[in-house]
């Protein structure tokens, strides 16, 4: 999916909510018999007209082997049967030597496998590593650059010889491995502070924003850093306080609620 | 596996050799019929006297889709089943938040799932993405601190504020989050010029070293920097110069004869 097709979603749907498909196999309700593809399958059928994209987090489907591995292709799948404008993000956060990469980008971007449109890559071991993620027509390169968690400060909060932070050096040096039409950048809901920085560094990326609900970050203060009223220009991530909304029969009914609310405060912000 | 017989392991092969199982069905033998599987039987059957560790690369796996999974699993139990002392790594470079890095770790390290001795880690996120593969008893964690590839240089390169390099502190913070019991560090053999430097802030922990053979790395010179005599806490990893050693019948046995070399090599450096 191009930019410019992913900004008319967001303002057809007037909503920037990307739903996190973190489908923990010990979580899901009861009533859908330990089948995560089933679980996936009614959150997609309660949310899909609310969301602009879906985020796979592989790990969740990795640690049941092959038959997670294979939940997630159906699930891909099936998000692409109701919806084909509808955004599909792997969050992966792979990177290798350039063999190497080119096969995970292979494993997610290509068209005979997942073919999802975006994955999540981690910068540390440089350009090469990001490159052959940018060989797909259409498809779109997610970029670590400051992460929601603790261990944010660990390095990529550390000063560099310039006085600029390792994660100020990732956004601008990263930022010219692509192009604003096929990079976005991960920026954590909780790092408030540096949230107008990123901006200012790259004014004209879509930022992936993990970290609202269950992690504590706070949607107003975040959409008053980085929106862009013409282009929005933001994926607002929400996984846990979506989908595990209730272990009751009503769970997707629930989770549909909780959706509703996040983007009623979305439309408040954005699209008064 | 802990140290200890990591280390004993080593001396009785006399051998430092990991051989990468970077098994692209590309580029496996005609003769194996593209069986990704049995490709890699062979491989291990031709080798397993001279390794003292297989790495599999998760890239080559992931691909396939389910398929590739499955694979990687029957090769991990092909090895368990041929040797049980010999060390297993899932080069996988996973990373994420806590509660995601516990799936990955539990993908990876549980005696349920895949099972290998250690899975290599990208320190970017910083101490709470790292932590959680250390829920599994003599289990290892490889950390990448200096990578052999060109795009090191973008950040693991960077100077920091108090002079140092980025990749000093990653081995600096990242040595005090586990033990030299349970921690290793990737290092490339590229990186010759700061082998010593490595040594110098990590003296007891094991490193992983690619980047001999086909990325151009030189054996001799990167032993000479961080070999310890009494203890190695080496692994060199090997793996297209081995295992794509010709495309024909005999491949196994050219595996074979260029793995006998390369560990010839490491002989006469470190058991003369």
């Amino acid at each position: 999916m191009n930019k410019k097709d992913l900004i008319q979603q967001i303002f057809e749907k007037k909503s920037l909510l990307c739903v996190g498909l973190d489908s923990d196999i010990e979580k899901v309700p009861r009533y859908v018999y330990g089948n995560v593809y089933e679980f996936n399958r009614r959150i997609i059928d309660a949310t899909i007209d609310l969301a602009i994209a879906y985020k796979i987090n592989t790990a969740f489907y990795e640690v049941r082997g092959s038959k997670g591995w294979e939940d997630m292709k159906k699930t891909i799948d099936y998000i692409r049967s109701l919806s084909p404008n509808t955004f599909i993000i792997a969050d992966a956060k792979r990177g290798d030597i350039g063999n190497t990469s080119l096969q995970y980008a292979h494993a997610f971007l290509s068209p005979t496998t997942l073919n999802v449109d975006a994955i999540t890559v981690s910068p540390y071991m440089g350009v090469d590593s990001v490159q052959p993620f940018y060989n797909f027509p259409e498809k779109w390169v997610i970029i670590l650059a400051l992460t929601s968690n603790k261990g944010a400060q660990d390095f990529q909060l550390l000063s560099c010889a310039d006085g600029k932070y390792l994660f100020e050096h990732i956004l601008e040096k990263a930022s010219s491995w692509g192009t604003p039409d096929n990079t976005m950048f991960v920026v954590g809901a909780t790092q408030a502070k540096y949230l107008s920085l990123v901006r200012k560094i790259v004014p004209n990326h879509f930022l992936l924003i993990p970290g609202i609900g269950a992690q504590g970050g706070d949607l107003e203060a975040v959409l008053e850093n980085v929106l862009d009223k013409n282009n929005a220009l933001v994926l607002i991530n929400i996984s846990r306080s979506i989908i595990f909304s209730t272990q009751e029969k009503d769970f997707a009914q629930q989770a549909r609620a909780n959706a509703i609310k996040m983007v009623n405060e979305m439309r408040k912000i954005m699209f008064k």
